[in-house]
């Protein structure tokens, strides 16, 4: 190590550890995964969870479709295997999000199992906490609400293998946290991720 | 916007603003797009620039071979249109990394100049900085210190296509700085990084 007077600084050598980051943050990075049909209100409780954390002096991100499909993955389309590489390469995004230290939140259907199961045991592979949120909001209430007129189109022909309509949404055996937007407001489940990542240590509780 | 009680957050609809994250960090996103030769010392910069911002409590983030082509990029090899590819993924990705207020470096030798174009303008559309740093350490520099033995096995044609060797590599015309391993010491490499950021408001300059 040298000491460079002028600035002040240790240099080192190689990676600044994950440690280094999250010290800085006060906050732990984590990838918690909302799944469920279109229109079940995943971006809802992302961006309200988001709002509260900032508000709360926390690093916190959702990546969805907006900045996703359009940039990204906008080389993707919606054939099984562009479903499958959408999903991992959110999964590999989410993944160096949380080892930067942030609290990444994704807002994907991402409908099957085994594709939301990979991109646990990447996070787990490289000891970085996962949350997944089911969102279970009946497709009863999805389609009454149909935000973007999709089901609509589905219900009419114009969308082909659209989620809960004619391609399955497989639900997670085991979520961290399942929430309805029937149920929960959005604000109500904001403060269930926040609860939840209280309850694990990755966020540091509020002083009274 | 609701008032919570409990909580002591006010709630807001839709996304937190890049303005309201770079308030919390005090700094501003930017991506730094390091570009040079196999050898040429980009990463040795980018790792020690990364380094000294941690310390002075900026949350400052790699993006090199090392956690993309394992991961995000493992897909994909070095076809003319994969590296494409390799290097539009990754312009994406520091994008959306910029727009969370990470300073985010990019470490790939990126030979073309079509290609960091495509990056930069991306970046320009979206208002995000762009800072592209030529590692101009000469070949012959590069090929003596050889850290990964890759010069070698090009010039046994072990490797095809091998960027300096029998593939071109295309100096950026204006970039914002140029430095060399050769004339440069990783220190003042990141010091020269750190002053860029500081000259363009990017980052506080530090109280005397």
């Amino acid at each position: 190590m040298t000491k460079i007077k002028a600035t002040n600084i240790t240099w080192h050598e190689g990676h600044v550890s994950r440690d280094e980051r999250e010290g800085l943050l006060k906050q732990k990075g984590v990838t918690i995964w909302f799944t469920g049909l279109s229109g079940s209100g995943k971006s809802t409780f992302a961006y309200t969870a988001e709002h509260a954390l900032v508000q709360r002096g926390h690093l916190a991100y959702v990546l969805d479709g907006d900045n996703i499909r359009h940039g990204l993955n906008k080389n993707l389309g919606f054939s099984a295997e562009d479903r499958e590489e959408n999903i991992r390469r959110i999964g590999e995004v989410a993944k160096l999000f949380a080892d930067t230290g942030v609290i990444t939140m994704t807002s994907f259907i991402s409908p099957y199992v085994k594709d939301r199961d990979i991109v646990r045991k990447l996070h787990e592979a490289a000891s970085l906490p996962f949350v997944e949120i089911f969102v279970d909001t009946p497709i009863a209430v999805c389609e009454e609400r149909d935000p973007k007129g999709l089901y609509k189109k589905a219900r009419a022909g114009e969308i082909k293998g659209f989620t809960g309509i004619d391609d399955p949404y497989e639900a997670p055996p085991k979520p961290e946290l399942t929430i309805s937007a029937e149920k929960t407001t959005p604000q109500e489940g904001a403060l269930a991720v926040i609860e939840y990542l209280e309850s694990k240590g990755l966020l540091p509780t509020l002083a009274e």
